[in-house]
């Protein structure tokens, strides 16, 4: 039924800030749907990463300059760290075409939202997204245009946004090959909280706990490591910036799971130390029973 | 060079107790080479379980009566939970042939050495041993012939294990597919603490503290487990007596990388909360490094 020739694209032109695993993911998939958008434009402060994005040849432009690169931009996407939005949005926004939309795909959202909207004008409008999709590499060369695919896009829409704006990423996230929903900003937050940060910090640090045993054991925490280590510590290797971005601009959120995660595991500590196995079994079965429930909800 | 058929097995008749994911794949294994053992019996007291084996066809012969099932046995593998070990030897051991050897494949060595060595006699060679394969799930139809390729095979003896009863018990998990390798008993059970049996209890825990969150937020942690999450917990689907009983029997060196992971998790969120940048990066890098060896050394 549709006529992709004399279909009239989501956006005429998309400035994509950051072409990392995000970014150039984006990027691949644009390439793929010129329904999506006619023109890309790839920006990035790191020549490697320019260069990469050229060889790679995903998008119509690469540029080392945001500011020149926003300019005719009917969406500029931040595909950056969250520390890093601020700063990138305060230069480009004052550049930005007149009724463009800016959004992000931060892992972050109620500290993007407080970075941004002191730099908002009237007319621009600003969707925060948050694609929940990603895997443990990083940079132009990790993406691949189906990273989206039946993953979830969250979209938080602050009470200056406008419903049309929304309406437009939606559709674009859909054509991503996501599944969108409109979130609270405080709610995405507590939610990736634990989905998402507090397993990488637990995988972070049970990394550190293992390097500093004693050399021997060390050693041999590589070589046995296919018995539950190996599997718990793959988001482990996920880029450093990145998340250290995410600890520090979710902080209440994730100290909070923290928390509560480290009550659980004290109490489980006491069920082992005093040998009460009904405390544990029960702990056991509740856990394979959210795993159940994962697996029911096709997402294991 | 070898002839299958003239060559004398390792053991003529291996008696299997517990014929879960372990012990199915073992029998599994055993049944496509028959240098292994020239006739197999697996023995449990769950009658569906041996339903289940008889209707696999992986054994010569099903029973539920451990007694009758060792008379004729050269070799006896107990791959049952850690918990049930005491009792199962106590009961057998008497009934067992002169000179046959006893094994396991419990994941901590300590305990069941404990309970297992006041039953021996003088005529019966018990060899602890620990398989360090495995998956998430459980029961004789969870098992396969080639679970333990490329696995270790940790064996822990005593001082009154016979070398040559070490020897026959390491040709045998090479024919399995395993890698062998001979290890102080203390010492593997701190090794198993951090790279299985804490893993595991970490998994376990942030399923129990994902299911005591509001109930909104439980459900959407089920929809966006995509995000570390799933990965993070699917050991945790894993057999709840079994896991009751490793908590237990490995206690101390549990406690111990628990105490040191929860000092780490909490000097983490103390950057966190002071942001302490540096130490964040370190950490998460020191992580990533961690990942890398891992993949250096095969192991993901």
């Amino acid at each position: 039924m549709t006529n992709k020739i004399t279909s009239i694209p989501i956006f005429k032109n998309i400035t994509v800030i950051g072409p990392g695993l995000i970014g150039s993911s984006i990027l691949r998939r644009i390439q793929k749907d010129p329904t999506i958008s006619e023109y890309t434009v790839a920006v990035d402060n790191h020549p490697e990463v320019c260069y990469r994005v050229k060889k790679l040849k995903i998008a119509n432009k690469v540029s080392s300059d945001p500011v020149e690169s926003v300019k005719n931009a009917d969406c500029v996407i931040l595909a950056i760290p969250v520390g890093a939005m601020q700063e990138v949005a305060k230069q480009i926004i004052p550049h930005m075409k007149k009724g463009a939309i800016l959004t992000d795909t931060g892992s972050t959202k109620a500290s993007v939202i407080a970075a941004i909207t002191p730099y908002l004008t009237s007319d621009i409008s600003f969707v925060p997204a948050h694609p929940m999709a990603g895997t443990e590499f990083s940079g132009p060369d990790a993406g691949f245009e189906s990273l989206f695919e039946n993953r979830w896009c969250l979209i938080t829409p602050t009470t200056s946004t406008g419903k049309e704006s929304v309406y437009k990423i939606e559709r674009f996230w859909q054509a991503m090959g996501a599944n969108t929903r409109i979130l609270d900003i405080r709610h995405h937050d507590k939610i990736c909280a634990i989905v998402s940060h507090l397993p990488h910090l637990l995988a972070f640090t049970i990394c550190n706990t293992a390097d500093s045993l004693a050399d021997e054991t060390r050693s041999e925490v590589l070589d046995y490591a296919a018995s539950g280590f190996r599997d718990f510590t793959r988001i482990a290797a996920s880029d450093p910036i990145m998340w250290k971005d995410i600890f520090l601009n979710n902080r209440e959120a994730i100290l909070e799971m923290l928390a509560r995660f480290t009550e659980d595991a004290q109490a489980m500590a006491k069920a082992i130390r005093w040998q009460d196995e009904d405390y544990i079994v029960k702990t056991i079965k509740k856990g394979r029973e959210i795993r159940k429930s994962l697996i029911n909800n096709k997402q294991a």
